[in-house]
């Protein structure tokens, strides 16, 4: 068989049957092999940053590889902001890049580019292929690399002619990794330290925050704080909740306040998105001790339960809102209502910056629902990522959470949605701008913004008409301006299979 | 002064007083010290592809650079695939990436990356500011590096708070570094290479493709050929015109055939988009000697004009198509009617790859005009390369030539474009098709495309509404399904200011 056949059997061999793309001429042996290996799932996207960022939201919900095809360097340029968004949730991801082929690439060709050089910036692992020969070997080596726990973006560069050129047998299936199980000593150095007479408290993060992982966390006698940025958050009213750590460096500092042990389990130790005059990085006391109960490669789960006594503690039960209706748009009455609202199993990919927290807040006492949240601050994530989900989990609704600024930087995923029928939901929270930036230009010592400075915050002359954007791209779209309004489009978009979007134009 | 004033004024004072931008929290002393430097003009893009497409557009048309001012290493990322380009085209950009504060940077925050990584992959020079201090020298050393001939994409990557800190007085003014003089040995060669008895011809890039290069170079007799991947060509009827390579290896064969010798001025030989399986990577014979008479860092103009003789070569003047009344709409018929009704001093910002040939051809005729091809082959550069030439060139028209699938990956320009009120008709050959693709397929070897990989180079399903889509980016927009409807739009979009978008829909 051909090299890009051997390729996709390979990968399928492997359990990875989702290839996202947006290939070229160097990539056509593959495309070309789609219909010959017909369990490979091909889906096209218009741009390289829904491919990258799509990977990452199927990663995230089945902590397994989907492939992504990518034409030469440039192609893959426009794919690393996602991959780095991938790489922070130590998302697997199996990412092919064509290059030219071996005897064209001494020429300095318009595309030659130094691609692996592109692709170290975000990969855990990269090999340029080199002979056809070695593509099944390689191929599954790609996927045993990118499910190196705690999981990471494996790049494997194919130059053409070893597509095309007579590859061999496809490469058979490797074991899968597991996570390290936990270190006894360190759970019981945890222990005593949580009985200590000093306060102390868990940090949560990577798959520590499932349910499995909540559970265990709730029967422990200890306040509970999640990454905000981990990769996947079960919520629900039957759900154990954490203690989520605040935006910014201020609050974040007072909820850690007093602490003299900090029990990290599958997370670093805290930091700030960002570093302001006079403002220390990591938000926990200078006093504070870090402790390592599992490491991000390790069963931070099953150490839990190692630490958890047998029942659960007591807590009040988180009630859901009610329906704000007859109440002006904001990002806090949109929340509330898709607090109200939310059905059991939903996805929520959410990219809010600034309109974040009001929302987050209401969702506490809805069904159990899964809440991706932005991990490596890469904007342009939240549409990809809900496509992602979607494609992972076709049986249950996704919700987009996404802001207007956002959602601008990789928009193509919306007819990526509709093409593959997505049943996804985008919620656009159309502020009109920047509105983290007012926030943090003053933060970094600006005492006044001046007109033309407010000019680069601003998305109005010309406001952005998201309803037209999405019937663009072939999504049904309506614009809400009122709380009620927003009700009763999101009740609709439920009741039906997606992709639907909803501009939120939202009052401050 | 803080870090971001010194920065401001020292590319004042060197010339720079345009910055495209998409900036983060790390670039927010910039943004707040736009108010206190009002000569330079902040241009506020939504995706960072644009701020770096359309820097290049606009150093192809005054052959000086433009600032962009990016989000870390994740922001440079998205602007990585058309700097590729500008690299390509050897376009000076003075590149500012910001940095987590020195403090911040150890801590592995969420955006936390290898900046200069991402920077090294399409910069020629990239330096990390090591001081608040040493920000003025550091800023004018980068305008140099960007000017270096042939001109380069400079990054200089600005850790916060240098920005935020006292750095002292602006840098000064440095010298604009010239093209080197061309090398009289290199010249007498030349000629007489070419007054030979074997086949000689000339081939030009870089500057020597703009009139006073072209008219030397028709006072020549020899057969003249064009680079198609140079950054700008001057047209027009009263211009001697040379011949385009074409795309494809066989016919660029075809128009070098029999050449024994290639004289070289400001490109490298001629190197063909793609290799194929059994076709040579370069077009001319394989015993064709190659000679340079001026590098891509020399002044091959005046070497040109060196060489040439006194008297213009008697050539038949190329006549105006006449409007394509009554035709269906094609790739040719567009062609034909922008090649009739085209004004003099257009700029043409032309990002067609399977509609190209076909308008380029009917282009020749027409008044003087700029054409600005593909340099890199990264898609996504003809919208942001028009926004950086409508820039640079506020009194002249532009119009983007754009195909569907390509101008997917930057349609966020489209938005800029109506906020800077930017005078460009962007026609979107709308085939609903990666059509380039079918035939790349078929040259690497497939034999008949199946259904499924059909489907990853089609468009429709759903169909792209180009209309709405440039409505909601707030641009005007029409649509064209006849050769009719399509003059009458694009005589309308000629008459008044812009920015205006046609979809003219082609069949095959």
């Amino acid at each position: 068989m051909t090299g890009a056949e051997c390729l996709l059997r390979t990968l399928l061999n492997n359990g990875v049957d989702l290839c996202l793309m947006n290939p070229g001429t160097s990539e056509m042996q593959f495309v070309s092999a789609l219909d010959g290996v017909p369990a490979m799932r091909g889906v096209l996207c218009l741009f390289e940053g829904v491919c990258s960022g799509a990977a990452d939201g199927y990663a995230r919900m089945l902590s397994q590889p989907a492939a992504t095809l990518l034409h030469l360097g440039p192609g893959l340029a426009n794919g690393l902001a996602n991959f780095h968004n991938a790489r922070k949730a130590h998302s697997p991801v199996v990412n092919i890049v064509g290059e030219h082929s071996t005897l064209h690439l001494p020429y300095d060709a318009p595309l030659t580019a130094d691609t692996a050089a592109f692709a170290r910036t975000v990969s855990g692992w990269v090999r340029v292929l080199e002979s056809a020969a070695g593509m099944g070997a390689a191929a599954a080596e790609a996927v045993a690399a990118a499910l190196q726990p705690p999981g990471q973006v494996a790049t494997l560069i194919v130059p053409a002619d070893f597509s095309w050129s007579e590859a061999g047998a496809a490469g058979s299936a490797i074991e899968w990794p597991a996570p390290r199980a936990p270190d006894s000593a360190r759970v019981r150095e945890a222990a005593e330290i949580l009985r200590g007479r000093e306060p102390a408290g868990l940090m949560l993060g990577g798959r520590a925050l499932l349910a499995r992982g909540l559970a265990a966390a709730g029967r422990i006698p200890a306040p509970v704080f999640a990454n905000r940025y981990a990769p996947r958050i079960e919520r629900g009213a039957d759900l154990f909740a954490p203690v989520r750590l605040p935006y910014f460096p201020e609050p974040a500092q007072q909820a850690l306040a007093g602490l003299k042990h900090l029990v990290l389990v599958e997370t670093p130790p805290p930091v700030s998105f960002f570093g302001y005059p006079g403002q220390r990085s990591c938000p926990a006391p200078e006093d504070c001790r870090f402790h390592v109960l599992a490491t991000e490669s390790e069963d931070g789960t099953a150490a839990l339960e190692m630490l958890a006594g047998p029942a659960p503690i007591a807590r009040p039960r988180i009630a859901r809102p009610a329906l704000p209706t007859g109440a002006p748009l904001t990002a806090t009455t949109v929340g509330i209502a898709i607090g109200a609202l939310l059905p059991e199993g939903v996805i929520l990919s959410d990219e809010m910056v600034s309109s974040g927290e009001p929302v987050w807040a209401h969702l506490a006492g809805a069904p159990r629902h899964d809440h991706l949240p932005v991990t490596g601050g890469s904007i342009g994530q939240g549409l990809p990522v809900a496509l992602g989900a979607a494609l992972a989990c076709p049986d249950r609704k996704v919700i987009a959470l996404e802001a207007d600024g956002s959602g601008m930087y990789t928009l193509q995923a919306l007819w990526s949605m509709a093409r593959e029928r997505a049943d996804v939901v985008a919620v656009i929270f159309a502020n009109r701008r920047y509105r983290i930036l007012d926030v943090e230009m003053r933060r970094t010592g600006a005492t006044e913004i001046g007109p033309r400075a407010n000019d680069m915050m601003d998305l109005r002359r010309p406001d952005l008409e998201w309803v037209k954007l999405a019937q663009g791209l072939g999504v049904a779209a309506s614009r809400a301006t009122t709380a009620d309004e927003f009700i009763a489009r999101f009740r609709d978009a439920l009741s039906e299979r997606g992709p639907r979007l909803i501009e939120a134009v939202i009052e401050e």
